[in-house]
This record gives C-alpha cells, structure tokens and sequence, in this order.
C-alpha cells in the first residue's frame, strides 16, 4: 500500500507544530519536524542551528540566484535543498508520516498519497503564543512575526514557485486562532 | 443570542453553492444565494442578470473609480454594493443563516459571528463539474473558469482590499476536489 503523508506548512507561532505531533501521536505514525534538522545537519557537515537560518532564507540577492540557477557552482543553500529534497522523498517512501515544514507539501506533490494542511493565526494569537509558549521575550513580538513570514513565503517561493499560504495550494488550511488547536488537530485527524 | 453566520466564498464550479445549501439544510438555517440577487434586483430596480453580472466585474477602469471613490455621482456597480452592503448586515442582524458568495465575509467582518469559508478545486474537476452538473457546453470550460476566477478576485479586491484565496482571510478553506463535497459538508457543519 502507498504511504500516506501529512504535510504541514504553518506560521510561525500559530501551532503547526504542536498541531503535527499530536495528530501523529493520535495516528501512530512518526512525526518528521527537528528529526529532519539533525539528518540535513548530519549528512550536510553544518550544523543544526546553521540548517536551521539556511531554511528560512530564500539565498542570495539577484546575483546569486542568477549563478546557482545557471550552471554555476552550487550555494550552500542549494546544497541544502538538494539534501533537503532527497531525505523527504526518501521518507515518504519508507512509511506513512507527518513532516512538518521544510516544502514537504512542494518536495512530495507527484511522489506520495498527501494531505497537504496550512495553519495560520492572526497575530496577536501568534504574539501571545510565542512569548508564552516558547517563552521568548522579545520587546514587538508582532515584528518578529511579520519577519518570520516574510522569510518563509520568500524562502518558499524561491524553491518552488507556488505561492506560501494561497489556498488553491492546499487540501486544507485552517484558522488556529479561531478554531482552537484541538479542533485542528480533530478535522486533520478526521481527513487521514 | 448573537445570530452565527457561515459566510462561503467559493471558485466558481468547486461546488461551494451545493455546499453552503447543504449545511445549511443539515442545520436548519436560510441559505442565501439567489435569494439576494432577488433582492437586490429588486431594491435597486435593475434586472436580476444584470446585478449578477456587476456582481462579477471590477467596476470600470482608472476614471471610473477614481471619480466614485472622490465624491463625484456613484457609478451602477457602486450603487449595487452599497444595497448588498446594506442587506447582508441587515439579514446577519436578523438570523443565522449561510451566505454564499457577495464579498459577505467582508461585510460582516465587524458585525457577526462568522464562520467564513472558502471552497476552491482544481481546473479539471470544475471544469468537469461545470460540463456536467451545470450542463453548460463550452468548448474550453478551462478557459471560462480561468476568466470567472479573475473576475471574482477583481471585484473582491476593488471592494474589500482582500487578497482573494489567501488562507489568512478565512477559518477554513477546503478544496472540494481532492476532499469531496460530502466531507466539506461534514467539516463545516461539525464547525457550526
């Protein structure tokens, strides 16, 4: 039987996260997040924390986009998304799954049985999530959201060409603010 | 009690009417759909197709809105939205109730207690829909969904400066093709 995989693209601090494990939990089937940080890090030679920045970065400026898309020596980052790319589909072909992030839903469209899910909240939401939840303690948690985002769309865009958070790319995209992560986590475990 | 309002924005031929009228059968509530381009012809003495189809373009081009944005006489489709604007708050005001399509989300952004909903699907399962469930014969149905969708996004971003489609604007959205009518149903009802 082919596996089936949840794929989880999400704001930062709106509970994709947490959202992902708990719904593999309830599944029983694994849950890729930081798992897939250690691997890149290990079979790439950089460190976590370096994977980590690479993957919320979309690389270079006009220059170096222009040479890595054009025969040149690959950047570091394509580097990395070539690893990244790999180790997914790999996954995906061993067993059913969660993977959170990473363009999982982008890397596995032709290649996996996928619920590709996208998780957004408002910021206020979002705000309150990461200075409690994650106990950061930054002075305008609201800006540091909006940076985030914006590193991942422009991240997301530069590898894959489809918009970050347009509906049309998605089985189903979800409101945590609204609906509260537990009814999240209910409708996704619902759908597998 | 405040009344609850499923608003459903939907790509033309997803089934988003099909839908809303079944929840809203399944809950025992008004769904309004028709019903308002009824109403509004009505109210406005124009024909109900001819509110339909300002219901479906941006008015005019650069004059034209930027003289009934400044004061100057109001054109038709302005004329139209101020009825609509008025008989969607008015009908949230009065019950629950599903609203399919009119930029209702917008509407009662400030004024209800709205579930709001998107439904889209790919170009072939609506086009098929289209061809089949609709009866109409187009020889590219692909082409005329392609012009419907960028109507829809430019009559909502001339009214509401909402990014048609952009998950952020809504609580859920649903992509009928790959989930099915039937399971869209089931989710919003269990959201109600």
């Amino acid at each position: 039987m082919k596996n089936r995989v949840i794929t989880i693209s999400r704001e930062f601090g709106s509970g994709g996260r947490t959202i992902g494990k708990t719904v593999a939990s309830a599944l029983g089937i694994p849950c890729y997040d930081n798992e897939l940080l250690q691997e890149i890090a290990e079979k790439s030679g950089f460190s976590e924390s370096y994977v980590q920045e690479a993957g919320e970065y979309a690389p270079g400026g006009f220059l170096s986009s222009a040479f890595s898309h054009r025969g040149a020596l690959p950047n570091n980052a394509d580097y990395l998304w070539e690893i990244q790319y790999k180790l997914i589909a790999e996954i995906a072909e061993k067993e059913s799954c969660v993977i959170v992030g990473r363009c999982a839903d982008y890397i596995l469209r032709d290649k996996a049985d996928c619920l590709r899910v996208f998780i957004h909240a408002d910021l206020a939401f979002r705000a309150q999530r990461i200075t409690t939840v994650y106990g950061e303690r930054e002075e305008s948690p609201e800006q540091r959201l909006r940076e985030k985002d914006k590193r991942r769309a422009a991240y997301h865009r530069f590898y894959t060409d489809m918009k970050w958070g347009h509906a049309q790319n998605y089985d189903i995209t979800l409101n945590s603010g609204t609906l509260g992560i537990e009814r999240c986590v209910e409708i996704i475990k619902s759908l597998y």
